[in-house]
């Protein structure tokens, strides 16, 4: 697998790269960011993956979220891919700001014509994974997974199908239950038509419901005053299932946040450390 | 003088928002950002305004360089103004990236039709801190002053033109020669004229020569990476003249920077604190 860097700029001492690659999962060239902390050049380090929400590239959280410092300070390696394929031009593909490009929802579409591409749940959790382990300094097979909005529900759904990849999980704002909220009602039926039973194997929540566990403590931030919150996001769906479950969960509400960048770069310092702790303890 | 704010997101326990007016002094609508720590609430803070370069507007640094975690932590005010007059549109004004909208170079214009509106050096020395000093909980008249390649001349001009209200002044990668260099040789050339009197009154190694101090240290962080370092910034032309005039100056060559917003975000938490140790001790 061939990757190609097209920029690096040195941030708090270490290294913030692009790189591009042709996926062979989504067909089309793929993007993604970054971060290598100074002492990985000498020492392997713990990778983190960070899935964005609607409408990102690998580009916002990377200069926006301030993740860097924390990198840094604790030795994490930090990769940010984009949030669907690109390139394509299927009808009606870029319409919408909650279907199609930027919208992929880490899932592997099963309705034509999206199926031929948007297969961004093996993407993540399989080709993502493979090229990290080849290409950076990184310590183990494990990575930490966290994501924001719709990459909150894909950190969840990918990290409680495959915690042996992902055995830390984490969260900012995230869609915790699609099947029972307009933006996943809508990308389902897009993606993956009229089978609920597929639903269900990127529903969170479902999954839980369903069995499904995290090794490790999932932490989850949430703006009280984040607008998306009743009608999109429904934390308390998850948190129910998870204590039917016994599954070990943290969800702050975090008084007067929204949903934006400002939210996340208050917090994910935590989230680093909650993974840089997880990992150690693999 | 009404301010309107338009935007306001809750970040690190503080309110980082955005606020328009109309300009008496430009003329037009104008936009700045302002970031208040929560101890500013029941306590008045230092104040300190940040100029940004070429192309920018009050977004930019408010969004990518991460000072918020530091403004919070040292209890400092941030005030982000715009770059340059917008809404009019004079023959060419939004044609180039280095002249007319959006680099506007800290100065009053003296040739039409830009004298008309494009007046930031009084909008930086006069207006906007008389509207930072009623509408904010600021603890003195004092500003730090601060900016990024065209925002660091911004800084550095202004700042030694004006100790008595700007005491503490810093930069990163500041254009410390304009009429030594192409960026402001053009703009010069545009908004002045061709009275050389006129473009020292705008040239921090000039204003140095000419007798121009300020009270405390100046501190300027200077990526060595960056490309724009020997054409248009030549930071050891003004670190030759504070020599000789016996100013205080420390220039720190930071190995492998380039001139992006990485490098400011790896060195604001050092500036932040540099003003916040000048402005406690007026």
């Amino acid at each position: 697998m061939q990757i190609t860097k097209k920029t690096e700029n040195k941030c708090f001492a270490g290294s913030q790269a692009v790189y591009q690659h042709n996926s062979i999962v989504t067909r089309c060239e793929m993007a993604f960011s970054v971060y290598i902390p100074q002492i990985a050049w000498t020492h392997k380090r713990p990778a983190i993956i960070y899935l964005s929400g609607l409408t990102c590239t690998h580009e916002n959280v990377t200069t926006k979220a301030g993740f860097q410092r924390y990198a840094q300070e604790l030795g994490l390696i930090i990769v940010c891919p984009d949030t669907s394929p690109r390139g394509t031009n299927f009808p009606e593909e870029h319409d919408s700001y909650d279907f199609g490009s930027g919208a992929g929802f880490y899932l592997n579409a099963t309705q034509k014509p999206w199926s031929a591409n948007y297969r961004m749940y093996d993407y993540i959790s399989k080709e993502l994974p493979d090229i990290i382990s080849h290409n950076f300094p990184v310590v183990t097979p494990h990575f930490g997974l966290m994501g924001h909005s719709m990459g909150g529900h894909g950190a969840l759904t990918i990290g409680l199908r495959n915690p042996d990849i992902f055995p830390s999980v984490s969260a900012f704002s995230p869609i915790v239950a699609p099947s029972q909220c307009p933006w996943g009602q809508k990308a389902f039926t897009g993606y993956l038509g009229d089978d609920h039973n597929e639903w269900q194997r990127y529903d969170a929540t479902e999954l839980m419901k369903n069995g499904c566990k995290s090794p490790s403590k999932i932490l989850i931030d949430q703006g009280t005053s984040d607008e998306f919150l009743e009608e999109q996001l429904k934390p308390d769906l998850f948190l129910k299932a998870c204590r039917e479950k016994g599954q070990d969960i943290e969800l702050r509400m975090q008084e007067g946040y929204d949903h934006s960048y400002y939210f996340i770069s208050s917090f994910i310092g935590d989230h680093l450390l909650f993974h840089e702790d997880n990992l150690a303890a693999q």
